[in-house]
């Protein structure tokens, strides 16, 4: 482990300039104009699998992008981990306000910033650099490995379930490790408990048959635009609860001591509105923001468009208005269940002088991960041993579906061990990862990989 | 007048050709990609104005958009007409909807389709095709005249009430006349009695100061998409009345004369409803479809926009929202007004998470013309002799602020003498023009010219 580490020392620059190839490849999942930068991003993945000494590892086709899969080591007396991670990015709008162009990743005071750096391309590219550092030092490894990258994670991860429920022995393994989450602080690590769900839609009103002169069918003529602002409306009650009839059926909630537990979390409130540029927060009624943001489920208009967004005023009553809104889920809520009580939601608000036009874009159910496991013992020594202190549990308000298809068809624990933070403005304009940070996470998983392969009574 | 009108049926195949040249150029002046096209449009009509023999015909730059000038003759013992129109256009999108394009004019079924061909450009060149037809058989005109065009109209004549308060002098006449309305019917002469103001504005949310990750910031942080849609929600009540305060102070009731006057309107709802691909209308209680489409007041959204609009899934709470939003007003509603009650409302309901941008982006009063005049009479007979029937006096629902302006501030009336239908699709894709009617109306004109200078004891 000494060596791995001292490796990193020495390898610090040539890591960020690899890492700054891979951002380059404006890999967009979301957006078909992208394809084959995607599919140019798998292909830089694998042959960086297979330059650092992963000889098992290939591109899988699926419907959508492509998954690599990668394989090192089969000692039956060494303990499994399957890496998981995404090799696509949110796409880059509003370019406008990037300070650097997304896709020429530029280094700014300590920090990397373009498209993908935190989420999650810098991450996942920790685990590569932490094997790399055994491969070049040590010849081979103190676990055995198992490599997933997919492609749609900011899709909803479209074809993973699929391949993963098709693949279960070749994916056998003891746990998975995600690196996709965030520290708490800069200086408190953490490691995630748990994820909210998700579950995204689109809705349409459509009114007249195309789009009317204002003035000579105003008045009697549904419009579209004002008609589905008033059913977004009526999605919040006045305490900023969810009135879709059923969405909080299965919501557990919070004990006392779980409160207790998230009311002593070094959180500075006033730190974080400044950070977002707001004054007031806007909370569920009873619940303080950091429970609002991570353990209470939410809605929000993710997009909306109607009418004339040019300049200057053009008078006309649009035919039609779109919305895109999610709500993020937590245990014990059920994301096909949800998305059911949202369709009945919309169907019946919609008035009889609209066309409904409702499809899931996008979904996964709430996760929880066991906190006792061996993996978790070394995960938490391993950071503490980075970082000097001892890792507090964290709930994340975001969402990895395909934690939850781990558990379900694979039957495994996810540890969630990842150095993002908050404020990296991931999915926003000027995304961005510490470079200290990358450079702590890499230690810290060459530490996981030893501390995980001694726990299971081997080590290197 | 029968020379004039023999030489129109010589002629309609150039005429038509002509405007179809006019058409090709794209002035649309709400968008400062076109700012170029708009002036070469207003090149090219100052151009025509000379080439039919106007020989005092020029440019006036105003910090928008050029107004052209005019003037034929200056007879004492002849009346004056001020020919108003406007060579701007709406903009064209959206151009998938378009079955030919909107800038290159194209004849189907006895109609030109074209942006512009019946808003205003096709109605425009009427007046300048009925002045050609006595300039090249006559010689001269039964009228002196003065022409006054815009390239602003639809962007609410910015610089027209200056230029008009200006000049004074320059445009006295004795009526203006504006060929920029409907017929009520293919088969119903009509002639336009009252217009419907209009108030436009353009309001902004903005909350956060930068796009969020709705995972991460979701449920803490107010959602300017959501926070917009539940105001713009709150503008009607569920009487479809607008539930801005004060709104309907100075809107004068229907007296029963003027409902019953429209009951017996030859109006066929269904075949409306048809036209527009609607099933139920949408009217406030109380109100028949007619009089809520042109003598009660409406608002309505025209565009919305907020978060992310491309395919597939981003979770992003948006840091702002933004909607253009206008009122159509009757008499006896003031536009000034109008505004201030509609900025106090939003400035009201603006939740203090949220800064509100409110910009007046267009607008004018609303307008009742003088129906007993002599240029009433002369026009309405002329209808009758192209038309066989006697016209109907029609209120529209659509705005022409600048009418307002020339009784205001010249103190003419204007004589709203359209060939326009409901069904042109003015303002949306496939906007066309009757070629039958392009000819009725240069037929109409020709009368028209011919009466009012009679009538006013003059004759060519």
């Amino acid at each position: 482990m000494e060596q791995a580490l001292k490796y990193v020392s020495r390898q610090m620059d040539a890591f960020v300039s690899q890492l700054e190839t891979f951002l380059r490849i404006p890999s967009v999942s979301t957006d078909a104009n992208y394809r084959r930068d995607v599919l140019r991003g798998a292909e830089w993945l694998r042959n960086e699998l297979l330059r650092i000494g992963i000889r098992e590892a290939s591109l899988v086709d699926t419907p959508g992008h492509p998954i690599i899969f990668g394989k090192h080591g089969s000692d039956p007396s060494k303990p499994t981990v399957l890496c998981y991670g995404h090799y696509d990015v949110q796409p880059p709008e509003p370019y406008e306000l990037w300070n650097s162009p997304p896709f020429e990743p530029t280094r700014r005071n300590g920090k990397l910033y373009a498209r993908g750096s935190s989420d999650d391309k810098g991450q996942l590219f920790m685990q590569l650099k932490a094997v790399e550092a055994f491969m070049n030092t040590k010849g081979g490894m103190p676990v055995n490995l198992k490599f997933l990258f997919e492609g749609e994670e900011e899709v909803g991860s479209t074809n993973l379930a699929n391949f993963v429920a098709n693949h279960k022995d070749l994916l056998a393994a003891d746990v998975v490790l995600v690196c996709d989450t965030a520290l708490f602080a800069p200086d408190v690590p953490s490691i995630t408990s748990a994820l909210r769900g998700l579950a995204y839609v689109e809705v349409s009103f459509t009114g007249p048959s195309r789009d009317l002169h204002s003035g000579v069918y105003g008045g009697a003529v549904e419009n579209p635009a004002n008609a589905l602002a008033k059913l977004i409306a009526g999605l919040h009650d006045e305490k900023h609860r969810i009135a879709i009839e059923g969405f909080y059926d299965d919501v557990k909630p919070l004990t006392e001591e779980e409160r207790e537990e998230y009311a002593a979390l070094p959180f500075d409130e006033a730190d974080w509105k400044e950070s977002i540029g707001i004054e007031r927060t806007s909370t569920e009624a009873g619940y303080t923001v950091l429970e609002c943001t991570t353990v209470r489920p939410t809605l929000d208009v993710n997009g909306f468009w109607s009418g004339y967004q040019g300049e200057g005023a053009k008078t006309v009553l649009p035919a039609r208005a779109t919305a895109k809104i999610s709500t993020r889920l937590v245990p014990d809520q059920n994301m096909d269940d949800i998305v059911d009580k949202m369709r009945a939601h919309f169907q019946k608000h919609t008035p009889p002088t609209m066309k409904l036009d409702f499809r899931v874009l996008h979904g996964g159910s709430p996760i929880v991960v066991d906190t006792s496991s061996p993996a978790m013992r070394a995960a938490s020594d391993a950071m503490e041993a980075v970082m000097g202190k001892k890792p507090v549990l964290t709930k994340e308000g975001g969402s990895i579906p395909v934690v939850a298809d781990f558990k379900n068809i694979l039957g495994l624990d996810t540890i969630l061990m990842g150095f993002g933070l908050y404020t990296d403005s991931i999915h926003s304009p000027n995304e961005h990862f510490g470079l200290d940070r990358f450079e702590k996470g890499i230690r810290s998983l060459i530490h996981f990989f030893a501390y995980f392969g001694r726990l299971a009574g081997k080590s290197v």
